[in-house]
């Protein structure tokens, strides 16, 4: 008992956040173990080889255009904004946190994609013939969406943690994430095209078990920051909307060519259509007047894209997508009123965005709904060579049937699970140390801590420089003659120096 | 004349902004029916469908790439930025309606995008053999381009109606939008690619007919918030931006495969060029000192775009689209300089985005070119294969030539001005009746009315708290002394009172 | 040298920023004569034209999904957004230059790419059967990169010049471009598809040259407005980001269909990633406490796709372009640390947005990796046709080695910096003459000069207008009993007038 007493002690000492060693180190040491790895490691597919010429001979293709980048690359295009621009911004809401918001989520991307190349090429892009990963647009895409996971994550922790912090964080959630994918797709062979399971389940259950091990009790001292102004409302709905504009991208973006990427796309613009309906709906019925909460729609309105991620290739059919998404914004927006205030206060779990209602509870639906229209596919609705392609009923699965397919993709959605809540819980452990500058329980949401914040002075409107102009002109004008001319009268010396205090206070607009 | 009378007075009660029942109702109500009617109708075309892979080999089609999905899908991601983005912030130029601008622009569309594909469906993919309507990426571009009309039609009413009446306002107005496209493209045979009329000009005047429907005579009473801030006008050139730079696949998005859209392309590209230039000299040379005026810069700018729209699949040649953007910037500037006062005071139609500017005229202007390049198109100018393919010119237009098309596009042209005013004014009549939940004259451009604000308190910048903090402690500390030791004083009485009152002032600042 | 005095005082006599006839006129005349050249000289090419049924069955082109759009239209559109958004909102970072910083880069864009299209051409795309330029989307593409030259052009001189001057400088800025890139891809033979030299060691060096000549010593006294502020610097992000997301799209536009493209990009996409480790890292270590600077995040995490430019189309290896971001990252840095201030200082170049570290040193960088590149291709890794395809050896260029085409890559270099230090001067004297309209020293890097600025009065929170109103009512409360009833006691004198003072200084709020 002494060790775990001693163990938080050390944990809960005094703060202190300056990274100036830290946070260089780890960057530095990591982008130079990146550059080893990837030379030993990393080289080009056949498609994005200077031999592509021969292999288009060899394999008889017979127009450069079937070279996989013009089948994917304006989805990964639109998926690279969801990463970058559609999660940092969303994330700019609170009122002082904006730096961090966009600044740390562009910084944990970057780092994080690379280490998905390597992670994610081991398990499935590895050429055995040299021991070389092969990379092409596919990658590329594929280590955007790894790296979703731990953005996803750090909406949990946002405002809460160093940026050394957000580091470790991604650099254990990449490696658990890979793991996960490659058990879930490769050896449960359950499908998941949009990542319901792999991507928002998993990172979402990582944020909340690493924000529930670092939980705050003391959290509210930073409560005047814990909110949103309103231009910094106006710039959350900049990573809304295109977060919900390219959601059809994200996930048809690695289904099959063809029918899988264009039914993907169909599904979730459905989906997320439906959604955005019914959180308006609640949001307004669960305020006082009907008013519309800015939270409820910079978040609900996008839980329709997570829950059908899974589905998306599936034959969901356009109503299913509809009824998906209908669920989806009525239980997100809920969440955002009842369940949020109850985890922060009976489960210990402080989720600055509200992930759990926007990818926990919406992830684990998509996992279901996968499950469900897996189970129930028949040969009359995909034909037999659909079914085929779809499920990918070929190889060690010619076997497969779709009853069984929906076992395996609730399997798969348990993998997720597990590794998400153990791994955050391992991680949470980690980031406890109290070695990685994370901020002090009244610093938290406030961007001086980790960024040369401009000097707002000059923001103060005209009108009221000139207002206090005037005071301090009419208390010089005053003071003085007051002094000087009535020495005899006693009263003089409480209006002198009111005069002189007013005129110290006002110095600034002189 | 009583019944009249009584009817205005019911509209002018006594106004109440709760939509707390209303809105959800109309919300959960309409997704329920598109999920039913979605279940009964609609269904993925054969090219979104798992027997895609069939399809092909009966159609002998080579490839994979060869879906629609790839020629049409970045253009239909371009397009989706524009009408959520690009419509929603281009809005937000008010100082307190950025959450209504861009939060309304995003269920409306989100709403009226599942009823076009629907709408559209019935007009355009049904399929007789089993009644269903089957849909592809194509149709959702054109639910996209409907919904442009009903967002467009908004830009007239914005902040002067509640979210029921804007609901109200985009059911009716996708419904005229397909009957008038069905008219106008099927039966009238007229071209439209870029909905200069189909979109523009009937989503323009419709809004301004509703506008007319709703005068407001006191709305000066809300002058104070009818106008930009700073930021404002920072975050309504985000908006213009993507809404310029996306109008070549806006207008190219559903012309013919190859020539069709790269032709469409280059010739908004170079007609959006040129209005930039004549928007920018008309603006400064109308302007004290020669100052540009944001308004201009983010609306005039994109008439080009507008103007172009339907002659943009044509032999328009680069020159006539640089003809046709000079035009429309000095037209649409003047617009904003002359027109749209005189619009207001003498016609009493109000017009908050001023899109009888931006769409009206341009969109009439681009029907008549539409129309005069069409009556002027050669065979040794499109080529014989050329001619037909561009003018489509088949089936039972088979005999069409160019001069008689000419006439038809110019048939179109005010099929949609009759369409837009005859629905605008019977729509304008429905929303009048006072059960919508509009605000009042003095309540409009106010977000308070329908959105949850945050405080701004903290937006106060430091060294006003500080400054307002020294008032404080200065009062404070001479209250006290005065009252208790100068009791003899009888003029230390008024000086006690003002210090208190001070005080009292002061006391948020303590 | 009398002569050298008198044109110097010409050049400093009082400023006139009044552009109400200049502006409009340069708009006018130039966009006039534009649509003059495009009538004589532009037409659509084979594949935008309504002759490419034709050209499909006599190139036997199987499909239209051969046609370039389908190759490059995606990649185009990226583009497009970051020379619009990317460079205007990078540079609304300002806290009060914001109109100017997206406005006038979207008026020389706008105003550039038409010249663009006219210069590149005569150079590149002339038919010499009819005289006429065939455009199509390639043209597009290089037009924006053209322009792109003269936007990082203006980041030199951003706040300190009027519009009239920025379109001379694009003028002769892109008149310039087109003559350079002629004679280093052309005449010399260099590489260089993402233009490295031939876009940003160009652009960069021909701003900083007219920076150089338009250097103002008495630019302090516009510091009160050489900063930024929270939220411009959150808008500025928009731009970075949307620059850093696209950069693989800029840099793979233009090369070889097929593995070119999808080479390039990933190469880009690598050498991005590593900038923002070694940005951050650098960052950090030069601060006070570890803080993170805006200004570098901003910028140098962007120098990685600068650098990779030339080499991204060639075989640089995964491992070799996270090596060439890993060091931009660090130097971009440093020169915002170290060089730019000492630039100012000592050589008299003041540069805004600091230009020299975000494009000049990494394009330089670029040219020399680009050359080095090159010069160690062999056969065996690129294989024979890939070497053949990659540095176009065809044709009058069939008998060049790998050796020898590094050695044109760094005569390549050496012509970009000539014609952009040479040019920067010439044009930076004509810029110097009294008849642009710039602004006086002590009015830069305000938009009040050239836009009609909303007035910020409600901006002012409400706590402050509550405040001020309750010392208002206090005053006016008390000044006139005082008056009133105390004649006899001569210390009322200054009590009234304080307050009358008061109550003047405070009427706005009344």
């Amino acid at each position: 008992m002494g060790c775990v007493q001693s163990f938080r002690e050390l944990c809960d000492r005094q703060k202190n956040t300056n990274v100036r060693k830290s946070l260089p180190a780890v960057c530095i040491v990591w982008q130079t173990a990146m550059i080893i790895l990837f030379g030993v490691f990393i080289r080009y597919n056949e498609e994005a080889d200077t031999h592509w010429v021969e292999h288009r001979h060899t394999k008889n293709i017979s127009s450069d255009i079937e070279n996989d980048f013009y089948y994917r690359y304006p989805s990964f295009q639109d998926v690279h904004v969801m990463i970058f621009v559609g999660f940092g911004f969303l994330m700019t809401f609170l009122k002082r946190y904006s730096f961090g918001a966009v600044g740390f989520n562009f910084l944990i991307a970057a780092f994080g994609l690379q280490w998905a190349l390597l992670m994610q090429g081991w398990f499935h892009s590895l050429d055995y013939t040299d021991g070389k990963i092969k990379i092409g647009v596919e990658n590329m895409i594929n280590a955007d969406f790894c790296v979703a996971g731990c953005l996803i994550a750090y909406g949990a922790v946002l405002g809460k943690v160093s940026a050394v912090q957000l580091l470790v964080m991604t650099l254990f959630g990449v490696t658990l994430f890979a793991v996960e994918e490659y058990i879930i797709l490769n050896v449960i062979h359950a499908r998941d095209a949009g990542g319901s399971m792999v991507i928002h389940t998993f990172g979402a259950y990582y944020g909340l078990s690493i924000s529930w091990m670092l939980y705050r009790p003391n959290l509210d001292q930073s409560d005047r920051l814990h909110g949103s102004v309103y231009h910094s409302d106006v710039f959350a709905m900049i990573g809304t909307l295109f977060l919900w504009m390219f959601w059809p991208s994200f996930n048809s973006a690695i289904t099959d060519h063809g029918d899988g990427q264009h039914r993907a796309a169909i599904n979730t613009y459905l989906a997320l259509a439906a959604t955005v309906l019914t959180t308006v709906a609640i949001s307004s019925l669960f305020q006082k007047h009907g008013k519309l909460d800015m939270v409820h729609i910079q978040n609900a309105t996008l839980a329709g894209g997570v829950a059908v991620g899974t589905a998306a290739e599936f034959m969901l059919m356009p109503y299913g997508a509809l009824i998906v998404g209908f669920c989806c914004g009525i239980i997100s927006t809920l969440g955002y009123v009842y369940l949020s205030p109850f985890m922060e206060k009976y489960l210990k779990i402080q989720d600055t965005c509200g992930i759990h209602n926007l990818h926990a509870m919406p992830g684990v639906i998509g996992g279901i709904v996968g499950a469900i229209t897996a189970a129930s596919a028949t040969e009359s609705v995909y034909g037999v060579e659909g079914l085929i392609n779809t499920f990918d009923f070929k190889e060690d699965f010619k076997d497969m049937v779709p009853s069984r397919q929906g076992g395996h993709q609730a399997a798969g959605l348990c993998v997720a699970l597990c590794f998400a809540v153990g791994g955050g819980i391992a991680v949470g452990c980690i980031l406890r140390l109290p070695i990685w500058g994370d901020p002090a329980d009244d610093n938290c949401f406030d961007d001086e801590t980790y960024w040369e914040v401009p000097d707002e002075e000059e923001d103060v409107p005209p009108i009221l420089h000139y207002n206090n102009h005037m005071l301090y002109l009419t208390t010089v004008y005053w003071s003085c003659p007051l002094r000087l001319f009535s020495p005899q009268t006693n009263h003089t010396a409480p209006n002198c120096t009111i005069l002189f205090l007013v005129l110290l206070s006002l110095y600034p607009y002189g």
